[in-house]
This record gives C-alpha cells, sequence and structure tokens, in this order.
C-alpha cells in the first residue's frame, strides 16, 4: 500500500516528540514534515537525541515559507490552545484530515469552549463537524470526520472509567468524583514555570485546581452527557501533581443504585470493553501507571464497598500515549482506513 | 528542670530513626535505651548514618538481658503490630508512661481491633485507659493517660482534615470519601518486599486496598464517631503510593448540607484550630507535601464547588513526623507536662 | 521465512521481562517457553501486566516436567550467576543455540572466573568455544558461536567508551578510571534487601564496592585486553547508585598520548564506530540515559582538557536494552542470520 | 547575651531559604530583615510554607527604599554572581560583616575571577581583604574577617575530600579527577530553565561542562593550592545532574606516591579532621547523600586500590546546608565569636 503523507506542526513538544517517534515507525506513513518554530532548521535530534538513528532525513521547519503542509493528507496540529482554530479552516479547506490534539476542537458547544478557554472560537462551523476522538465511544463517527479533536490526559482516563456505569444507568449521576494524578510531562514542554521546576516538584505531591475549575472538568462532562445522555450532569474533578514524569492514575468514586458486587462490575467492564484493542480489565494486580508507560492501553480495575454501595475504579494510562499522541495516530488510523492498531502494538508497555 | 529517661523500643526503624533524631535534641529529655534486635550491639550510626555526631555514647541494645527498659519514666513503643499488648502491660505496671506507635491501642472497641488485626488483644484493660493520641482533639485525656496509642499516619491526615465539619455537623455523613497519597516510607523499613522495590515504585502511581479495605478505615471512621458523636457511621478511604520517601496528602470530598462559600469554611477552620500550634489552614499555595517535609505540622486547605455542594478538603503532612515520632514527643509532652513544642520546632520543614 | 522457535529461561525477573517485550514482536521469532519457577502456572500478565494484550497464549512454566526447552532453536538464560553453567551444557549438546545474560560464559580464564564468582566453573569446554556477546567488537565470532556470554550492563557503556581509544593506542593505559552511575533495575528484581528499599535510594546517591572490588572490573579488563591487544591491564572502575530505574552513564577518564583535541577524537570515533546501528556520537547535546530509555542504542560524547591533556568521555545506554535484552536479542539476529536490527528499532527511546 | 540583628539579601531563592530556616531558630540571632524584590511586601510563607509557624512577623522587603539592611550586624549576601561586588562595598564601609554566598568574594586573583566570570572584579580591595569561607581549613582568617566569600557546593565537598592528601603531598597531583553528582537545587531556585524541568530532569543522569570547564573547577584548584602550597595545579572536575533535590556526592581520584593500605588514609583522615565538629569520616556504610540530607556535616570514605596504587575518595554533603546556608551560619559563628555550632545541630540528617 502507498504510504500517505503526514505532517506534525508543533513537533518539538513532548506531545510532537511521541508523534515523531510512534509515526517514524509507522507502517503507513511517510513523515513529511516538522514544523517547529524554536528549533527551525535544527535536525529532529537536537530537540530529541531519543530519536537518533530514527528519521534521518528529517529536519524541524517553520510554519509557512513554502513548507507546504496543506499538501500532506493528515496533518497532527499539537499546539498550545488557541492556535488550531486558527491553522485548522484553511487546511481543511485544502482537503487535509486533521486530528489536533488542543482543547480547540473537543467541544461542540462553542459558547462552552468561549467561556472555559476565554478565547472566541474562530471556527464554529468546522467545529460542527469535528468528532470527540476518543474511539472507544465515537469511533464510527470518527471514521468520517474531516478533523478530530483529540482527547485531554485526564480525560481519557476519566470517561473510559465512568461510561460503563453511567450508560448503564447503574450509578447515581450527582454522586461522582474524580480524584486524578499526574505525571509532570503533561504540564508540557515549553511551560517551565517554577511550578514544574524539578526541586519544587521532587518528593512532593500537590493539588491544583480543585472544586471544578479545572479546564478538563466541562470536558469529561460534556463527553459523558453526549454518549450517555444525560442532562444537568456534573462531577467533581481533581487534579494532583506527582514526582513522576508519565502518567495518569484516575481514581473515580461512584454510588451505585442498585447492590452489584465487585465481580458484577468486573463482567459488566469485560462485556463493554469486549471488542477494544487498548483497553485492559485489570483485576490482580490493580492498575497502575507503570503498567501502562509507553503504551497505548488503558488499564481498569474496580471494588464495590458494600458497606456504603460505593464502587471505586482505577484507570490508568500514559499521559503522553494514550492521554495524546497514541490516541492521535489510533485515530489517524480510523479516519484512514488503516488497521487500527497500526503503529500502536510496538510501543507496548516497559518492565519496569 | 532535671531531664526524664527515656527509651525507644523498636528504635532500627523509620518510625524509630526519626524518634531517635528528634530526642538527641529534646531539651527535657536523656535518651537512655535504644532496643533493637536486629541492630544490637552495634552503634546508632550502624542503622543510623544520618545520626553521626548525634547521641555518641548510645548503642542499639536487645531487649531484655539486663537492658531495664522498665526503670524509664516514658518509652515509646515502635514496633509492629501486635508486639505492643505483649510488651506494655508489664512496662506499664512498672510505673512507666507508654506512647505505643503501633495500632494497639488506638481503637476502644477490643472487638473491632481483634477483626481489623486477626489477633486476640491480650491486654484489654489497659486498652480501655488508653488514650487515641491526636492532641489537637484529644489533649486533656492525653495529659493524664498512663499509654497513648499514637494515630496511624493516614489517619491523622483524614481526622484533622474532616472534624471540623463534621464537628459542626455541616456535612452529609454518607458522603465523605478520603482519598490519600503516602510516600514509601509509610510501608516501614523492615517489609522491604517487591511492592517496595525502587523499579517497582518509582515513575509510578498505584492504588491498593481499595473500598474499605484498608485498616486505617475502621480507624477513622472509629475516632471521627467517638469525636463528633456520629452513629453507623462510614466513609470510602483509598491509599496510594507515591513515588516519593515521605509524605502524606489526603484529599477529602463532603457534600455540605448547607450553602457556605469557600471562605465560610477557611473562617471556620481557622476558628476551630486557632490555639493550634501544628495546625496550619493555608489558602495561597494550597498544601503540599513538600511544606511539611520534616516538620511536625499538618498544612489544611479547601475549596467549595457552588455547582454540586461539595467540598474538597487539602491537607498534608509529613508520615514519619506529625504521622509517627513527631507526634509521639507531642503526646510525651502533654504527659510530661512540657511545653507541647519542645523539641518539634527545630524540626523545621525544608525547602526546597 | 518460517519463525524459529525461542525459550526464556528465567522470564520472570527484569532482565527476561525485557526480552519477553521484544521478543513479542520479533517478526523471525515464535516465543514458545517462558520459564519461570516463581510464577509458573500463571499468565505472563501475573509478572507483567505491561504486556497485557501481548503472547495472549503463554503462561509461565517450570523448569523440567516436560517443558521442552531444548527442543527449541534459540535459548535465552536470564538467571543469576551460577545457573548457566548447569543447565547450558544439555542444551548445547541437543542443539541449541544459547545466549547467557549471566556472568557465566563472559570470562575465558576460567581460573578468573572461578576467583571473581567464588564458584567452580563446571562447564569449562563449552567456555572455551564461547563468545563474548558484544557486537561492536566481536560480530565475526558470535555470528558462528554455539553460545554468547552476553556482557554485563556497566561493561557495555565501559568498554564502547574505551575500545576506540586503546585500540588506537592513543592513551595511557595506566591513566584510565570508569566512574559509572547506574538505575536500580541494575540490581536485578529479585533482590529487593533493604539496599534497595524505596525510602533508601530515593533522593540519595552512593558509591559501593570502590576501588575496583565489583565483578565487573575484571570483565572490562578482560575484554578490553583481549580486544586491544593489552598486557597487565588494569583500570578503577567505581559503581553508584542513582535514584532511577533505568540507565547507566560511565564517565571515563584517561591521559592521552599526543595532543588530539576533542574535534580530532570526535572524528576517530565517528569513523570508529560509522558502520555501527546501535552507536551514536553524541556531541550536542551530551549524552543523558534518558536518550536512550528503551531503546538499544549507546550514546558517546567526548571533550579533552586541553591544560592536563585529559580527555573525558560520556556512555550511556539502556542497562536493561542495550546493557541486557536487546543486546541479547542483537546476538540472537546475528547467530540466526537475521537482519542485526531485526525487532530492536521499534523499541525507540522515549521523550521524556 | 544579646542578639546581633541579622540580614538577608536575596532570599527567596534556596540559599536564602535555608538561612531562613535555620537563623529562625539560631539562639543568638535577631533575623530582621529578608530582601527579595520578587516577593517584597509578601510574607515570608508566600514563598516558603515550610516556614509557617516561624519568623511570623517577618515581611520580604525590597532592597533600598528605607530598609536600612545596613544598621543590620551581619548581612548575608545570597544573590546571584555578580551581586555582591557592587552591594558589598557600602555595607562594609557602613561596618557590617559579611558573608558572601556568591563567587564574587571566592578567588583572590581577581584576574582570575574576571576570566572565569567573565565581568570585571569592581570591589578588588574588600576582595583582598576577604577569606576564603572553608572554616575546617581557614577557621583563624575567618574569625577576623571583614567578609567572607562562601565556598561552593561543588568545591567545599571536593575539597574536604582531597586536603589531607594533598596537604601530607601523600599523591601525585597531577592525577587528580573530582567526579561529582549533583541534586538539581543546585542549580537555584530562579534558574527554572528546560534545563532543570522536572520531565528532562527525572529518570536521566548526564554530565555538562566538561574536561574543566565548569567555574567550580578553578576555585578547587586555587584553594587547594593556597592550602597545600601547590603551583601549576590543575586537576579534572565533572559534574552531573542526578535526579533528586538536595545533596552532592563527590568521587575523588587519586595515584599515591607511597604504598599505604586504606587503612592508613583512614588514620590520617581521622587524625586531620579530629577536632572538626562537621566532619564525619566514615568507614561502613560509605557515605550516601542521604546521610547527610539537612545536616551541616561531610562524610568521607575512602579505599586504595592495590593493584594500581590509586585511592577512591567519597564525599557527602547536602549542598544547600554544608554547600550553602549551614556553612554560611557557620561563618557568622566564627566571624561573632558564638559557639561554632550554635544553631546548626538541629538541622540533623534526617532518616530515611
Amino acid at each position: 500500500m502507498a504510504k500517505i503523507e503526514v505532517a506534525v506542526v508543533g513537533a518539538s513538544g513532548y506531545g510532537g516528540g511521541e508523534l515523531l517517534r510512534i509515526l517514524a515507525m509507522h507502517p503507513n506513513v511517510q513523515l513529511k514534515i516538522a514544523v517547529s518554530s524554536t528549533y527551525a532548521g535544527k535536525p529532529i535530534t537536537a530537540s530529541f537525541p531519543n530519536l537518533s538513528g530514527h528519521l534521518p532525513n528529517l529536519t524541524f521547519t517553520p510554519y509557512g515559507d513554502g513548507v507546504d503542509v496543506a499538501q500532506c493528507d493528515v496533518v497532527f496540529l499539537a499546539q498550545e490552545n488557541g492556535k488550531a482554530i486558527q491553522t485548522a479552516p484553511h487546511l481543511l479547506e485544502a482537503g487535509c484530515k486533521i486530528v489536533d490534539l488542543s482543547a480547540d476542537f473537543r467541544l461542540r458547544d462553542t459558547a462552552l469552549y468561549e467561556t472555559v478557554y476565554k478565547t472566541p472560537h474562530t471556527a464554529p462551523e468546522w467545529n460542527q463537524k469535528a468528532v470527540y476522538g476518543l474511539p472507544e465511544l465515537f469511533r464510527e463517527q470518527i471514521k468520517s470526520a474531516p478533523i478530530v479533536g483529540n482527547p485531554g490526559c485526564y480525560t481519557t482516563a476519566s470517561i473510559l472509567a465512568l461510561a460503563p456505569l453511567l450508560k448503564h444507568q447503574l450509578v447515581d449521576t450527582k454522586s461522582i468524583i474524580v480524584d486524578a494524578k499526574s505525571g509532570v510531562s503533561g504540564a508540557g514542554r515549553a511551560k517551565f514555570a517554577l511550578d514544574y521546576h524539578f526541586p519544587e516538584i521532587n518528593e512532593s505531591v500537590s493539588a491544583y485546581k480543585i472544586a471544578g475549575t479545572h479546564r478538563h472538568t466541562p470536558e469529561i462532562e460534556a463527553t459523558l452527557s453526549e454518549y450517555c445522555e444525560l442532562s444537568d450532569f456534573t462531577l467533581t474533578f481533581t487534579p494532583h501533581l506527582i514526582p513522576m514524569t508519565r502518567g495518569i492514575l484516575a481514581t473515580s468514586y461512584a454510588t451505585l443504585l442498585g447492590t452489584q458486587a465487585t465481580a458484577d462490575l468486573y463482567e459488566l467492564y469485560r462485556e463493554f470493553y469486549k471488542e477494544e484493542p487498548f483497553v485492559v480489565i485489570a483485576e490482580d494486580p490493580l492498575p497502575a501507571t507503570k503498567h501502562t508507560l509507553g503504551s497505548n492501553r488503558c488499564h481498569i480495575g474496580m471494588a464495590v464497598d458494600k458497606r456504603n454501595g460505593r464502587v471505586t475504579i482505577i484507570s490508568a494510562i500514559d499521559n503522553l500515549v494514550k492521554g495524546a499522541a497514541g490516541q492521535a495516530v489510533q485515530n489517524m488510523n480510523l479516519i484512514c482506513g488503516f488497521e487500527e492498531t497500526a503503529g500502536l502494538l510496538y510501543a507496548g508497555g516497559m518492565a519496569p
């Protein structure tokens, strides 16, 4: 099969770097363009020494200046929020398929986007054609989408944990709490503020943007509301910074309406995700982020406390793979009609 | 003032090591005996090179064999669960005051102890005279207790976070969840199983003993029930292992019965803990475990999500200080009539 | 091409786990048997949750009991030192090719082996037919070897750093020092002693077995002596434990006999390793262990201090890949006539 | 005794924060002024939540504007290099004693300073009156100095390791190598570049400024040359970044001129440092940085390789205490005639 041509815009960040790593080995892809203003003119290894020996002929290029991103079949946009709404329309009109890793095309409700991100959404029509790129919930719509809004890392872990319970109306929708723990790479590579300075993060755990103020809260709420047909649905979401580089562990809580035991819920989750190549239902041991390091899989485990009818669900992902670049490639595979797992199995998880 | 004579039994573990560190500089204490079967006959620095230059004449001694622990004024028992119920009665009868860092004298309900710890409680009468050693809640009782059951690390962080709300009956008692994150020193020093092997823990987060199965769950429930006069009180407690050495961050959730705002709760907590030398109400920044590293303080912050009336409370301690050895010395100070902060202020917190 | 059948003995350790991870995706291999006494009868994921979704039909098996390792084409022995000299002869006589990851077949001088490892070498004849499995120095001999002694992790990093200088007789052979820093996975998975307990390792650096007492010292000396035709060659080797999971950084020092500048040495190293798929000469940035995380590559950089004629060489590897399982697969590829890089490129390095 | 009044300039960095922590508990000191332009007007806890409960009445102040630093008895300057040469002369003329934690007053050879720091030294006369603040080598001179140049962190660990051997002329002065490993707090708090971003540092080790290009190289050379009366003395110094917050481990190498055994050297070091309150000669276990965490002590161990007559010396310090703030207070104690250990013993080391 002829390979498609692909560009990555925002290629020197952590999401971009993982895209380069995965795409370098993808059997159906020729990586043509890696756009980075910071590293323009430099070899890929100037930013990513880990890619030494891969992509030997690729150099970072600036955006514009005759670099014709628009001629690529698929473009990954891995820039900060607010950039894709500017660049995407031109590329879409030129016929590119787009996977956007920012928040710009994740919320169908443009007013909500503008409230949360405090910026006008300048591409509302394309936004209506965009699909939320969580294949486990929206696979068929993704296949024919011109543009996919690739989910946030926290939201991927949270939604996959909660969707089976909410879809089957097994829990009190007012009872839901997600307590999430993230490695620091989730803050991005450009954002090296004091908050992420090694001595401040190391040997410490902290919560931030608590009580519903983190931007992923409305994304989780909107996506679960759409998929599970809920209205007026709110949950409590708490993000924490953990002294590690990669990984998200989401501990979700919900009060059962019925009297299901732990085994009943395991059966439900196994059935719900039985066709999914990238969801693992894990019973013993329970999920740990290390189990997903470098992998595109989400591991999910759970237990019910019979005393109070509350279920605790543990979900783990690699925030840069299933939570960003790996899921983006999974979406590309769907859009292009490739095997859904193409290029994503070799990532494996590492031990230890 | 003449110094009292003190012994530490179980002196080569992490709790024991911190006791030695703190007691070495305590103005009212002469540390006479450090019992360790593992290191018997060796200098303190064989186990704790960090104490080089301190306690120059002290050597670890075995239990018994003419080492007369019973002649000390105060004995700290820092052994695994199930040992203090054997050693304490003899010492108490000899007139020693005891601070026990294990779980043996934390639960007044001996039947509950036997269910949770799966061992008969062989000192039930002394257990009825014991006091739960959380000075912020039980200061007066501690002062005259012959033996104090020093609280667990998770329980200290959890109870201090929840007591003001429950005491004032501001929250739905069925809504409470504590999601706690602990450094690995909480597992103790002797317990070097594969679970705590560096490569398994590092760069990973995991939950364990979820859905009410951790032994600190009944300890939190029983203590809050007693202090706040609750009945049939259960909560959901989830412990997590974090890739760091020290520190516990507890993120607690409760549904408010009223419409208090964040500022109202800050006022309540400031009032509740206004006389406490070791509780800090922290608004900006929110508590992080690093703020308490090496210190005997508990930092507490909070926020309300107006959308769903749920409060999120963040509490942080150093699990080996306020969660173990520091609190034990605070209890000794109360029992002996010393300044409550004696020997505990120099610990300070470190930056970074 | 028909796939060869392969067994891994000692499959539940860190080296074994990485072998399973790499072999699961190897295009020329069918992984038939994974021997582990600890996990016998359990699925691969009981020990390696990271391999969920891979090797779905493989279960750990005990050694013996009808598990016919000897019918495999290639057997990887990944056990503690002293085991391979017992198991290898039988397998070799049955016609298996063997890659041994222990120290048993690394030293051609059996007397030296017995001195260093304090055990009789019970397979001295096979030892004479064994080849030291460092492809960059001994590629041709490996291709026809019945058994390969896969190099130690420290030795791989050290030898690749020093071979060009010593082979070209550019440095004083009495001046050589290797100061090596290793992640804790190098200690293995079974060895969860207090020394490797998370709280003891984390936030600390220490040296151990200093002044020539580490067992990799004679391995480095013997290999460089053979390859560079040196006699009476000794160096100083210092291993250090670093609070990280994977990676070795070796900082090597040598006094130049001539007046080469940094650029001259870079040219020499580029020439020396120009055909090597797994050696990267890195100038800016200098090598860091993170650049090799999950990869089979060794990165090498250097600089000369003109003031005293001393060269400092920095080499980095992933101790579990190029320092163990990856190099073992590279050796298998050579022995079996596969593409040398088969199954090893997808490992990539991760960013970050 | 009346307390002296003290100011800290540059009080919101890591060195400044540790000064505040130590001085808050110092029996002879009243901390009057904490200058920070970044945090001017804010309470100490805005920058250092770890100091909650300490220094309750202190607020950061800007420099100048009526804040009369010059009226203090002792001023600690903890700013970036190049600032103290501007501020110190005025304070010295006003009669303040100064401990400068920057490099500005460490080198008596002003031309060397200007070469290394690429800036003119604008206070050369005061520089001639300054003393290098390493009490173990220059105690008597420090006592009467108007200004002390507090040593660098790398240099403290290196010089204390090498001084006994060089002073006694036991080693080849051309053979010396120091391979040093530092936690990231050594880079300072303001310097939160990509190089120190958590995901770049964590799980990685790297060398930087190799082959004599780090600025601490001439500082070590000049100090040892002065103290040991050496001429044309150069050594090789290699700094490394380690994924931890605090601590320096220096591994030093030298070739013995004689045939001393390990035990001979231990005897020499014990004799050399026998009166020193802050030097620990450690034989078993060897020094690790964790042994010094939070402490003002330097731990030193060693071994000789009889095969090649080379000695390996291991020295460990906490870079922010003995390598910065603790040593600065030790110097203040000498200058002011206080007990040399005043305020420095409670720091202790922590276990773990």
